[in-house]
């Protein structure tokens, strides 16, 4: 075993959601150690340009390196649509983001070949699900629609009611008159909200999200490398964010699945 | 007259809703220079702690003092409430918050001594209004009530109809009953919703925002310190952002009541 097996996994998100694809690896992988960095001062990413949103993500990846970690999770899907060619181009250490691996549960998914992507102004502007669908599929159709009030109201902690609802039915019914019967959760904040999107398309679409099929795809490039952790003693799990951590912490459990220990404040100029 | 009197006035803002400020002081001092610094690639503030607002708000003035303006306009509702303290122990060049203005002009306009007032949830948390109105009156009652869902909703365009209303009213109602006299509307973005927030409180109830009578301020710390300009020819305003410029270029003439010119990218850390 190679020594890079005892060392962490780095993930990084634009804030608080991407601790869901920290979930789905953690259930995974649960020997891994994870270093987490959350970039809480400048989210959100997905109202930014193409250029501000590759920066951050070079910077965020510069500071998870610091801690040696062995490949990098990229939680975000604003950052994994615009910056992972940038970022595969400068660094050596494995990257994985989440598109890819979301377009594939997609695709796996679909029967009638008509498959939904929502997600932020930015990752839909990047086209980014639009064209990892294509590669696996060209065949299939794909609609596309931003939904910039989504993570607003998850923040706001109205996931249902009425005004959740109307929210979610002016996005959605153009999805919905597409006939489409998988939709992909392209934000890491939208799974807060299945149920309520899932009553605005019906039982007929199947929701997708990336995590689960992320996590599978880190354990393959583990495995591919050799670098797996196997029976090394506890895990340890590090949260890093940007700005103070009270409002992390506090309601960071709702995205984990579970109540997050420490949470470090991260200095990314040093 | 001292040279000073040539020279700009600096406004800087979190994003773009702190050109409602610049058009009250063009409109107020039609010949002075601007120079308008936007942190569109951090923004927003309202959402984050004191720490990070203030550090934000340091290198905004640092940016600004690059041009040598002759006074400083804090055009952010946020960053007034956290960061002016800080900012006028640094710096030696005048500075000038939104919130005493927006006080003022609330204090001025109440008959029942009974007024709201609504923000981000960094201004509501900072309680800069209620100090401010309690410095001018101390028999002033003040209401407070986060809206952090008002600057999404502006931002994607829906101003009025039905979903408008509605989280206008689930914001708004505790305010109507506690039968307020004077709302202040302290957040740069806010004017643009007054129709309906007008409708909601009904028309008992009179709408003030910080721009204009921080536009008199400014023109008193100008007269004060000898530094008006006057017939010295054509203003010159230039316009910086830290995100790329094309949002900012095309939707900041909602805020500024006219088209914008050059929007050029600003470099923090040169």
């Amino acid at each position: 075993m190679m020594a890079a097996a005892r060392q962490a996994i780095g993930i990084f998100d634009s804030g608080i959601g991407g601790l869901t694809v920290v979930k789905a690896i953690v259930d995974e992988l649960p020997r891994e150690s994870i270093v987490y960095f959350g970039d809480t001062a400048r989210v959100p990413y997905g109202t930014k340009s193409k250029s501000t949103i590759v920066k951050f993500s070079l910077e965020n990846v510069e500071f998870l390196l610091r801690f040696g970690v062995k490949c990098i999770v990229i939680a975000c899907n604003t950052s994994s649509s615009w910056a992972l060619p940038t970022l595969r181009k400068y660094f050596k250490v494995p990257i994985i983001g989440v598109i890819r691996p979301g377009a594939l549960a997609a695709v796996r998914q679909t029967r009638s070949k008509r498959i939904g992507v929502i997600g932020t102004t930015a990752t839909i502007h990047s086209r980014a699900y639009e064209s990892a669908i294509h590669r696996l599929d060209p065949t299939v159709k794909v609609f596309s629609q931003s939904c910039p009030l989504f993570v607003p109201l998850v923040e706001e902690g109205w996931l249902n009611g009425s005004l959740c609802r109307q929210v979610a039915e002016k996005y959605l019914e153009p999805l919905k008159r597409q006939r489409i019967d998988t939709l992909i959760l392209g934000c890491t904040h939208y799974p807060l909200l299945s149920k309520t999107i899932q009553q605005v398309l019906g039982p007929g679409t199947v929701l997708v999200d990336s995590a689960q099929q992320t996590a599978a795809e880190v354990r393959g490039v583990l495995t591919g490398t050799d670098a797996l952790r196997d029976g090394l003693g506890h895990p340890r799990h590090r949260f890093f964010v940007t700005d103070e951590p009270g409002h992390f912490t506090r309601i960071g459990h709702q995205f984990l699945g579970q109540v997050i220990g420490s949470v470090e404040r991260a200095n990314l100029h040093v």
